[in-house]
């Protein structure tokens, strides 16, 4: 990673809101590119759902390691030398690159996903109900019996555990 | 998500290999919605690079128990009915979501971030090398001993383990 | 990990449901074990829960590593060599350290937690109302509104789904 | 979780170091209960060892939910609730109890590795070599070139990167 991808534009902007990416990469160039990176090794045979699910399980958990002993880092990573950052920056990428490979591997239209789910999200979440609100953060199970409004969803999902 | 997020550009190639994503959401068109999304409800104050870098592990977890009983899938999914591949799709949005997130918490320019460790990756397993090698997929140290000039990455790899 | 540790007692036993650990360490053993490791090197200072949360995140993932080209693997895993049967040991050792070490930083009683849990999974999925179904393993909320009577709890949990 | 297993001993024992677990549960009474849970509802045939670990990697991802949103949390959890404090132990169980059949799928002698693997840290970290040094937790490559003698195992980790 260059320089210029550990500091983003925010050199430029001084205020940590403004910090914005460069360029605008997208989703299906990352496939794309990803695709024939694997093709042209073949590689594409040993992709199947689980592994690269598995590969970037796998990711996640180098990325977490790059977090695990330091306590809580403040946005901007000023705790981290250059190098470490760019290496924050390979391992979120490593993450990405699967994550793409992956929806390619399920047929999975990654973009409209997205699109679809962040409409979702403003639905389930919408602005006058939760603004000034933490309870999507805050609230637990029995702290729920005393929200009325907002809680609802969380409560559902603190009822409702399937798992063995 | 809609039915053309389930099915992408499949059902217009028939080939596998030419899937592709429909549209080109940029990483920035998600970074610029998600940062939005999180300002209109004050959220942003709960994001700091820990916190969403947790998020994203939950998410991960969702998106594995999508695909813990099932044993080996095949490519596509034909295995899963219509709404379970919606439910894939948003379990990948969100991880995608979170991991776009913790980027811009971090101020890692992801776009830039990822197209330098794809040029890496290509540097590191260089076509000639590779091509008709599994090696990357099979070897492990003891087997590391039988081969030549591939295997010297993952070798080191299984040495350096600097874990407890 | 010495050889005993790769085969257990499957050599005594032919029957594969009678695979069972060779010793009874307990899980006070190895948290008085790790705490006593970490206290003589001055470690504990780095362990506050949520650094040990994402260690063991890390640990996950280098044990998904492991799996994660080889497609579907079977059990008592023939397909992995001896030296990798001792690296899946020795990671998911790592994993069982820091949860253990997790539990003692969050002060949790684990054994009794473990307890309390199995009792309520019994109470969950009472053997005659899932002996020879499923329903658990397949069942996803639109195949539900078939089902009857297993299938609400996860119903429950397909719904109740509170995340962004 | 009854009240005991959130409180352990510690309410016994007021200095920290002095926390214990209240009973000595072993890896094989685990082992064997959730093998009989298993094996009576007749889920074993389900169990396959990547199953298990998706299975267990969703539950690391629940447990990662309850921290996701409380920036840096106190050792003992004071910030949890009671009920709060039963969930983390709930998915704590979950997760120890995948790790022990994921053990057993593969016939991986856990306790012989547990035991194996804490003597490897003991060489590996010896205790005149590391105290007082924080070298495990705060080197990255760059500044192991001004370290000596521990940061070796580290910088090899750091160098060796096999993934794509």
């Amino acid at each position: 990673m260059t320089q210029s991808a550990v500091n983003g534009t925010s050199s430029i902007n001084s205020v940590e809101d403004e910090f914005r990416f460069s360029t605008d990469l997208s989703l299906e160039d990352i496939r794309s590119d990803q695709h024939k990176f694997c093709e042209e090794r073949n590689w594409l045979q040993h992709h199947p759902p689980r592994n690269v699910l598995l590969a970037m399980v796998g990711e996640v958990g180098e990325l977490s390691e790059l977090f695990q002993w330091r306590g809580e880092v403040t946005r901007g990573l000023p705790e981290f030398t250059s190098p470490e950052k760019v290496r924050v920056g390979e391992e979120l990428s490593d993450v990405l690159i699967y994550l793409v490979d992956l929806a390619e591997q399920c047929h999975i239209d990654l973009p409209t996903a997205v699109r679809d789910k962040m409409k979702k999200n403003a639905l389930k979440y919408p602005v006058q109900r939760v603004s000034g609100k933490t309870d999507k953060y805050s609230s637990y199970p029995e702290s729920k019996q005393e929200t009325s409004d907002v809680g609802d969803i969380q409560r559902e999902r603190e009822e409702a555990d399937g798992s063995e």
